[in-house]
């Protein structure tokens, strides 16, 4: 997500430590961090946070993290956390290949991706959120039950995310074709899902663990 | 598929034993039906066996095995093994649930799955041909790097197979989640695909295997 450049943004972050990670202050002190035991659950490539501070505000008992790396989107989720109030939510802004700093081993209950990034030609596969080298880093931090939660409009990233996914050992407990024609109550829209649905795309979504070996 | 009840259907396809196999005459001997070492591709559900038979056209190299329940259906598929002259394609006029009565354990090389009957209420999970009892027996009888291919226009039992073959412990290697819009050159319709896509639905399409374990 590309906003426009904000000279601000990066004091404005700096002066909410307390909810706010933006040089790696709480590196391997995330649950610490958050001074409770609460399960942790985190979203990656947050953009303006509208999904996971609605989670946080209907989700009190859940510590929430959102990982964005562009600090000018992430005033956005700040703007939000502050106008609620929230407490249980802390913003991580750096790269997600950098997961592996903040979290130890088993720490993290569920990961959420929305709409990442497609990149859709080849030669820039290894950027993508369900590449083999980030699955091996969500697979460090999550714990052996936990879940990744997908979201995308993007038929083909979602096809590609599928193989990547199962060849790298991992299976689906859910997976909805359509989200907006089947069970959608409990769906809580991002900012580009009401996008691109206003514009007709289907959604499709998905949740998947690891098998333990 | 119901067709309409041939009273002349079974006698038809028992005055043609060299082709099919009414009541498990070969049973565990299919290679030596063939009398030659080429790799076995199975069909399951074959219908009136468009498909297939252009594939056995197609591939003079490959044994093929059109497995159809229904005697009222699967003289058609005689029609047309028949019409062409095929030499490498037999019938097998039985239940899926009966594989391995008739397969020795790794020898099969690949298996087709197209327009499988969806069942969709819940309570008839257990006769989906994606459903863990049946990937068992196809588990049994393929090579350990043998591949299963489903194509189907239902999106609920396409999603229902993705989550139980992963679940089983099966990776996808090439999904398709609009197969008529991507890469479709080498696709073989079959008589349902046709009459679907003509209708305006989306077919679905994957490669799938089993991890080696
Ligand atoms: C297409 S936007 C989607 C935003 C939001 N999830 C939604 O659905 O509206 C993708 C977001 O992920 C962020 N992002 C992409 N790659 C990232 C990475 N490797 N690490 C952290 N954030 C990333 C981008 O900066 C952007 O804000
Ligand atoms: C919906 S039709 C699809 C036919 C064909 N594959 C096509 O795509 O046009 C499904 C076919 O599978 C057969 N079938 C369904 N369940 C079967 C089973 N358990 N064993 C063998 N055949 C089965 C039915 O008799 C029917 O002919």
């Amino acid at each position: 997500m590309r906003m426009r450049y904000k000279p601000w943004a990066e004091d404005y972050l700096k002066s909410h430590p307390s909810i706010v990670d933006v040089d790696g202050t709480h590196n391997g002190k995330m649950q610490a961090w958050f001074d409770n035991d609460a399960p942790i659950h985190i979203e990656i490539g947050s953009g303006m946070g509208q999904f996971i501070t609605t989670l946080a505000i209907q989700n009190p008992d859940i510590n929430f993290i959102s990982i964005e790396r562009e600090k000018n989107v992430m005033v956005k989720v700040l703007d939000k956390v502050l106008e609620h109030n929230l407490t249980n939510i802390k913003l991580i802004c750096n790269e997600a290949g950098e997961l592996t700093e903040y979290f130890m081993p088993n720490e993290v209950s569920r990961i959420y991706l929305n709409f990442s990034d497609p990149w859709p030609k080849r030669r820039h596969t290894k950027r993508r959120l369900t590449y083999a080298s980030f699955l091996k880093l969500y697979k460090e931090i999550l714990k052996d039950d936990g879940a990744i939660h997908f979201k995308t409009d993007n038929r083909g990233l979602f096809a590609y995310s599928l193989e990547s996914m199962s060849q790298f050992g991992m299976y689906f407990t859910k997976i909805n074709l359509n989200l907006h024609q089947e069970d959608d109550e409990d769906n809580i829209e991002t900012e580009y899902e009401r996008k691109f649905s206003d514009k007709g795309s289907r959604i499709y979504r998905m949740e998947a663990q690891f098998h333990s070996n």
